[in-house]
């Protein structure tokens, strides 16, 4: 009925806690969308009387192909009292499939304008991105007071849900059948500090705390989407090539490979460094031409943003997906990489700044600024994005339609001249003629230009759009920590913790607000680069718009004569 | 209820007629708005089922003021079977006072945008024009089947109604207690023509007839308007200075003088010239500046187009009009045009052309050609009109919004970017805000546009809809006489007319082919010189437009630094 999803994992249910039963290879019925941001808990009260069936359990998710072309979605919020398991059949071959929902991210119908721009989110009327090789973890309950109890009991595993405002959301993976332990006490209270090839040193620059830079930064092109096959010609797949500046030597990756890239970047970097999602999956026409080009030029921003980063950039996993020699060598790093333990906040634990510790207050100073300022930049970015997409629809739809009709009344206008029998209006009715055709031209020249600026700006827009989106919880991630710090006093009164570990906690959460510090110095860094960029991009194209309408109409003008 | 009218002068119903009686002086009540083109008298099928009193009468139209606010027309249409009289109160001095109705001839709500283009037909929601002067005949007939009988009875007195497309209705003057004579076959059979000064001559020039054209082109100036009032300060007006380039002595005249001035002309030569209505009467604000100067710039462009007609600019009632000199000198003049009996079709005994006599059978081909061409010509004027309201709606509306959005939106993530705390960012966000501001004066820019091309291209479209307007009537008066000419072996046959007066109408149907084709060719040599130097006038404007924007826009993108 609603959404299929394939058990992966054996789970026996508690008694009492409403839970179910469910073995490997079973195919369940999810009757609702569970929007639960684990941090804070509060969507939990827009479930209120919604009865949900509990389960604990890691489901693969299946898609339930619809073949008479509705959204098998669309079901999903209407049917909340429908149980949670049945055996209704799902994929034979047990892989993704799915239509994009009528929903769009960017709040108005662009799906009734066909040109309107195709923002990243196309999609995202889906509960959550599909990534293919993503273990959700769906954690339905029948009572919502229950909710909290569970939430609790989860949250101390620390694994992490992140729902943006358009309700698209990205699920972290779920390592099964271990958590990866890594709540900020965690490192705030670890015995061993990495030492060696895996420190990440931060220095003091002009601009306060930075990151390591290499001396030549790393960068890749993403280009040639081939389409590849498996399984016989059953499964198809579209194959990026892409060439880093330092080896030249092109690699293949499909999608899924830069996702698991991502998953492993967020896992690994996400409590330092905000991880932007990567464009959308798109299931349905996944194959059409402009789709494709569509992706490849968001994966190439999204590869060359991470290249720009110098903790990204020189990290093992990085390099491997861009260096891997061979099918072995990939897979080797690949299992490497997924065993990689100093994930989560433990990443800080490489962290070591050349600077005095600083003050805890000082800390959450800096921590609050980056926060307001983050918060009032992605309002900005929305703005932008918001009137750059009503721009784009006038321009793409009404505005050329006008100087169509006005191209076309005045060359109405010259045919009927000509039919007056009138000697020697030839002059006139040629030039009214031609600025009938001009007029045309421009309505044409209006309808291509947003892809010539418009685009570019908001797709960079989009993108920070995607960067801030992260930071909340990144952020989130310091705010724990600073909290742990300041009843530091409270749990050495209560022998929590010795003293010594108090001393240690001070001296820890500064080495992450040194982290952030360097991180949002890198990220002013390059949004000043990119906004530079894209605004003189813009005003470039926008000039030579109007001069070009200009010239146009300059040229019509002098056809006619002067009396 | 409705419109209340004063009667002008008494009227005895006749009995079976459902006519009614009224004194002089009376208050009745018009209860309905009659649209009939009596040339056609199609109009009528469309009053069908209503109830309609009938009265043949003179009326001083008095609109009940509406102290409230609301449109006193609104009820015009809505109370169909309301009787025609009533004694309710009339406005105490019996002047005109009313209100613009909520209808506008450009189709669309323009009272919702106030910026909308404001042509002329503000008021002509209102079922006539207004005018303080005008003797208004309203026949009001209870049986749709008697309506085309009065019709026809009315036609005979040759009295016209002419209705606009947009239900704009002006009404000839009706002079009681006689109608003018003018009949097509007044003039075909009539005995005497004209002779010395008063001549038309018509001339063979190389596009074919043309008529007498002046050496120096009569022109003037219409400016200066002031505000007068007599009557002690009870009425007031506006007084316009009219200055001929002739004497280059300035005179002053009151709308309603142009108005006797347009009565006079279309009276005298609109069976021969189309004479173009005077701009809309606005009853309402009349002394608001931005109307006096709309009016004086259309009573401009009235007055040149008369004077640059030969056969106007020459005429005695036109050359009073514009150099009288003092105040007898008008009223002696004034009484003398009044009482000119070379009116109506009449004017044709005072055309002479130089050419042999043509073909009754080529004048009905050209007749039916500058019918097809006038037909043509309007439908494409009417489509700029029509593209041009749009275009002026966007372009003072949703487009400038728009732009403004855009460059507030710069604007604000500008001073988000200000508050970043990070170092030397002063280029980029001075750049930004400074596009962002330049992007408000685009807006301005976008929005003032209109007031500086599209207006003069309204305007000319504008002048020419209504003197294209004018043509059915004066093509009809050839019409009908072609068909008198076509009957001429019947009408000998059964003794209605001698042999010789049907040679003599064949010739005189040849004099007016004369005058309808020097018409056609002064109004093709007017049409070239008006769209030649309005389309120049357009596109220049145009150019300075895009070129303006294209250089603040180079401006802000030269303040961003180069990477």
């Amino acid at each position: 009925l609603c959404a299929q999803a394939q058990v992966l994992y054996d789970f026996t249910a508690e008694p009492g806690n409403n839970e179910l039963t469910v073995k490997e290879g079973e195919t369940v019925t999810i009757t609702n969308q569970v929007s639960c941001s684990l941090s804070a808990c509060n969507t939990v009260k827009s479930l209120n009387s919604t009865v949900i069936v509990s389960i604990y359990t890691v489901l693969r998710l299946t898609l339930q192909a619809n073949s008479n072309g509705n959204d098998p979605w669309s079901a999903w919020n209407a049917d909340p009292s429908a149980g949670a398991s049945n055996n209704s059949a799902s994929n034979p071959d047990g892989t993704q499939t799915g239509r994009a929902a009528a929903g769009d991210s960017w709040g108005v119908a662009a799906q009734g304008h066909p040109q309107a721009y195709q923002g990243p989110g196309k999609n995202t009327g889906l509960p959550f991105s599909l990534n293919s090789s993503l273990l959700l973890l769906f954690i339905i309950l029948s009572v919502p007071g229950l909710w909290n109890m569970s939430c609790r009991l989860f949250l101390s595993t620390d694994t992490s849900f992140q729902i943006s405002p358009h309700h698209h959301v990205s699920v972290l993976p779920f390592r099964f059948p271990g958590f990866s332990k890594s709540g900020p006490e965690l490192y705030l209270l670890c015995k061993q500090i990495a030492k060696g090839k895996d420190k990440l040193p931060i220095y003091m620059g002009e601009v306060g705390p930075v990151w390591l830079y290499p001396e030549s930064q790393l960068d890749c092109v993403v280009a040639d989407p081939k389409k590849g096959s498996k399984m016989y010609g059953l499964k198809s797949y579209i194959e990026y090539q892409i060439t880093p500046n330092t080896t030249n030597r092109p690699v293949n990756h499909r999608y899924k490979h830069f996702d698991w890239l991502y998953e492993r970047l967020l896992d690994k970097f996400g409590s330092a460094i905000p991880i932007p999602s990567l464009p959308d999956k798109q299931v349905t026409g996944r194959f059409e031409e402009e789709f494709i080009k569509m992706r490849m030029e968001r994966l190439q921003g999204w590869m060359s943003r991470m290249c720009r980063h110098p903790v990204i950039a020189s990290s093992e996993v990085f390099q491997l997906f861009l260096t891997y020699k061979d099918e072995k060598d990939w897979k080797t790093g690949k299992r490497k990489a997924e065993k990689d333990e100093t994930v989560g906040v433990m990443i800080f634990t490489t962290i070591e700044p050349e600077a005095a510790d600083l003050d805890p207050i000082e800390v959450e100073q800096k921590c609050e600024q980056f926060n307001r300022f983050t918060k009032a930049m992605d309002d900005g970015v929305k703005e932008i994005l918001t009137v750059g997409h009503e721009h784009w629809k006038r321009c793409t739809g009404p505005l050329p339609k006008e100087y169509q009709r006005i191209g076309k009344a005045f060359q109405n206008l010259s045919s009927v001249f000509t039919s007056s029998g009138y000697q020697g209006e030839e002059t006139l009715t040629d030039a009214m003629t031609a600025a009938g055709k001009t007029y045309e031209e421009i309505a044409q020249l209006v309808a291509e230009q947003p892809k010539k600026d418009l685009h570019f700006l908001m797709e960079t827009n989009n993108e920070y759009k995607g960067l801030l989106g992260c930071f909340p919880d990144t952020i989130g991630v310091h705010k724990a920590a600073i909290d742990k710090v300041k009843e530091g006093d409270k749990l050495v009164a209560t022998n929590k913790i010795t003293p010594q570990e108090k001393v240690t906690m001070a001296k820890r959460v500064s080495t992450m607000s040194y982290a952030l510090q360097a991180e949002m110095n890198h990220f002013h860094s390059n949004r000043i680069y990119d906004y530079n960029r894209v605004m003189q991009l813009y005003l470039e194209e926008q000039v030579k718009f109007y001069e070009t309408i200009a010239a146009k109409l300059r040229q019509a003008h002098s056809q006619f004569t002067t009396m």
